[in-house]
């Protein structure tokens, strides 16, 4: 049976991994019986937002790993020990977590940098040429670990597709319900709530990236 | 186009709403092109669980709508606004938040009582005999609601079961994929989390509880 990871980066939109996005993964996931281990990394978020208002919840503090097992309901283990020997691919939920806790994109833009595990896992895993789904804004890490020329999309927010380019890699732009493959470095990525506008869309490019990602595994 | 209210508990299986539960409903009313509104009340949780390790948090507070946001991207209103006028027909997913936030069935147990804000609400959909659909452990609200020889199902967890039958409905044992419909009441259960094992078999009864719930619209 095939095993793959999937990083989470807190749970919610605005301050996490994205709920959505992250259940359609796992969904889609075991609708191809691939089996899954959920990683995040165990370290504070950057902030809490309140989701009802959208401001930040200035006095509180959250930490990525534990807020991301609720979306796991507890079967969750800490990015630090994910080994790409043991997986056979990896994929990356969006929400403002991953630029916000796997990488500081939302605050630096193009002059971010991405978490240390992260970067260590993923570049990893692109040295065994093991294939990775980014979604959402998760893509914004791609040119970060796979370097000048690697394909990336974010949809087409034409700011966002700057910075990424900024970075060194090619923003291809492209609708809800389809991915952009980077054949050369096994990445696959699709915007999903960087355009969805309700989970069915989101689900749409999210099952073809899952299909597409899968069927690379060697 | 048909109009449903989702009433959420939090967000998280252990003190909130079961996340895949809550985005699996809202999956599949998308799927029948129903509109929906999530709801939560605006009051302050039972406890936070650390959902790494099981633990409560005993210096943390969390409000029960603000968490659900979570879960709805933002687009929640809470639960004192709801109104039966509105709504062709209610689901409440499950996830401890049912029995600790709408409910205080997880201390209380035979003897507990339902939100009175949550009482009032689907005390007008029942005399309205619009239908609501009721996920994992939220039937154990069903007696509080429609009284005795209400028919209500959480799987086949004897003490549960028994609990829900000492309130005066009828427990139906069900399997994971299955649910259970009390006509005369408008009323449908599924176990889903109470029974899966894995995000497809409670999607397997949940998707058949959100048809059937629907196919009762009048």
């Amino acid at each position: 049976m095939k095993k793959v990871a999937v990083i989470l980066s807190g749970c919610g939109v605005f301050d996490g991994a994205e709920i959505h996005e992250s259940v359609l993964t796992l969904l889609a996931l075991e609708q191809h019986a691939i089996e899954y281990q959920c990683f995040a990394p165990n370290i504070e978020q950057l902030h809490v937002i309140n989701h009802l208002t959208g401001e930040v919840s200035a006095q509180e503090r959250r930490n990525v790993l534990v807020e991301a097992a609720r979306i796991a309901r507890g079967n969750i283990a800490d990015l630090a020990q994910a080994r790409a020997d043991d997986f056979d691919a990896a994929f990356l939920p969006g929400g403002f977590g991953a630029a916000k806790n796997l990488s500081n994109f939302a605050i630096k833009g193009a002059d971010c940098s991405v978490n240390s595990e992260l970067k260590q896992f993923l570049s990893a895993m692109a040295k065994a040429q093991k294939p990775v789904g980014f979604i959402c804004i998760a893509p914004a890490i791609i040119p970060l670990i796979y370097g000048k020329g690697s394909i990336a999309t974010i949809g087409n927010d034409a700011d966002t597709a700057s910075a990424i380019q900024a970075m060194g890699a090619v923003h291809s732009n492209c609708p809800v319900d389809d991915i952009v493959i980077d054949s050369q470095n096994q990445v696959v990525s699709t915007p999903a709530y960087m355009l969805a506008g309700n989970i069915s869309e989101a689900a749409s490019g999210i099952n073809k990236l899952v299909a597409q990602v899968i069927s690379m595994i060697k």
